[in-house]
């Protein structure tokens, strides 16, 4: 399996609930070091899984909505506690749509799957990782 | 799949036995970069994989047995080479222990599997995954 | 000159005033990665700068008050733009402060300068060093 | 599952055909950051999953002809863009046909897997893996 | 002293005449990670040396005319080994020149130097630093 | 000022006395990543400060006697604590003998000055930086 994979950032400010968060229920931030990773079987006739640039555009695309924003106001996130791991998903799902209506500049038909890496520091990130199809 | 990895580090003294090892065969050390990932299909009520801060507790009791140690010395590697490799398998075995018995806060029936990485330096790393149950 | 420099981290939420800072006035956050080197032209007689354990517990002190806190709400920093440039001078102050009353646990006047970086991203970061007499 | 990971590096020219590619149609260059990461069910009876000296040894091996090159002048890449996906597969080629000889000092059945990453910027990067046998 | 610091990269080819270069001598090529460091010794009114949006735009554009070049092939460089050395100068004189006519948003003459330094690969980098004045 | 920085590394055991260290005084062990910068008023009639390969061998050279040893069985370590300050002084010596006897390929007069960093983690490091005249 082949994988091609970008990095971007964001600097968002949230809060959590719940006390299991202990600090970080307080109204805190964080910059977001965000990879997305496609995966294909096969790479297409210019040697490539997706255009790099393509990818990188698909992805600040998926992060512009979020930058310097106070996650808690956003209403696409009312009642949801905006964690590192929520947010793979997240991006994994905007990403995941853009594939598949082929806006990676390739058949979305021909991506296998999509793995989204959010470092919230050196010391702690998380993942999500999903077939497409 | 969700992954969750957190960061901690220990500072090792060893040597290993067999020709294989070469100038390793001496007496030397390691500053070990270890990264522990929990996995699970899904998030738990408050939206994470695990805790964070208890994730970094589970990996910080595993290490503190190593912790500014000759691992030569300790009875529980008694006859055995204290590899990076090894060494990922008896984290790994340190935290699906916990993991089983519920001590990073989630049924641990709602994790799949563990991943522990240990970077022995820039340019050599080891690794070991494998499902919980 | 020789320097001993250890790592913290914090994330915080804030806003900046000013239509230099462009979307930044708006409530966001980072994760702020802290060094702080400590400068001296002699090693003690243990051969070392300072106590690397102290310096980490000096560095974590002086952060502390801003962890997980949105700093627009800090009495401390009321009416003040809390740049990445501001917060190396204003860690500096703390560490100046503690390594001149000793607590490093070496005489302050065998210690010359101090050197705080804050990285706020991959991509971006800054610095302030000035001598301590 | 065991997995051991070394990085060695390279630095070349090369150009692309296609539209898609943009202003990297041109003449232009890389560093190319090389991680070869071998994968094991079992580490044999040093506790190991293969030497890491001799797994630098095979990846310098495959990357020797690769290195101060203009990829476009090289015969075997004739009529080929040399993408960073291509050479990730390249490299893996190389690899699985030393580890399926036994030239990393293990018989080849032993091992599973190969992965290679290749990071062609600290923002962008392709791996590949796919099973030995 | 004060310092911001902001990171670009680009992609080269290039070839360096000289006996001592060895390998080098064929043309070759890098990814360079350019980080530009502005220092003052005083913040403005605003809190900060310089607008780091505004710094990432100079640097670019610093960098724009080698983007995706064979050096060998550029006018400005003809009879010149485009070293990491030589290049850390270059962008320099650049920069140091959109400092001079205020460029940066910042009067000039409250800058006092400016620091280039450039990642040739994970294991060499150069850099130069000199002040402005 | 320019400067050339190469990257090496060590695996080393050795032990502290001095109840400052705490657990340190235990047989331990490090990684050591060594960075050996070589500054300069004037690149030579190659656009250099240094060639990087001979850089690179004569801090390996510098490292060699360290490599897979218990630094506190080392003759020349004897009665001595060696610290991460003290190695970064003690490369500072070889390096300085090497340049200034003309073995880095470069009249010795026409380099100023050597930065040595040592990483022990990647949250704490030590640096010795000193003129060569």
């Amino acid at each position: 399996m082949f994988a091609v994979e970008v990095t971007e950032q964001i600097m968002i400010a949230h809060s959590f609930r719940g006390e299991v968060f202990g600090p970080a229920q307080r109204l805190h931030g964080a910059t977001f070091v965000v990879r997305a990773a496609f995966l294909a079987e096969q790479l297409d006739d210019n040697g490539i899984v997706v255009d790099i640039g393509r990818a990188h555009d698909v992805l600040k695309a998926a992060l512009a909505p979020l930058s310097f924003q106070n996650l808690d106001d956003l209403p696409q996130f009312k009642g949801i506690n905006t964690t590192t791991e929520f947010l793979t998903k997240h991006v994994f799902d905007q990403l995941a749509e853009a594939a598949r209506a082929g806006r990676l500049g390739r058949n979305g038909r021909e991506l296998e799957a999509i793995r989204v890496t959010v470092d919230e520091s050196p010391l702690a990130r998380a993942s999500y990782e999903a077939p497409l199809w």
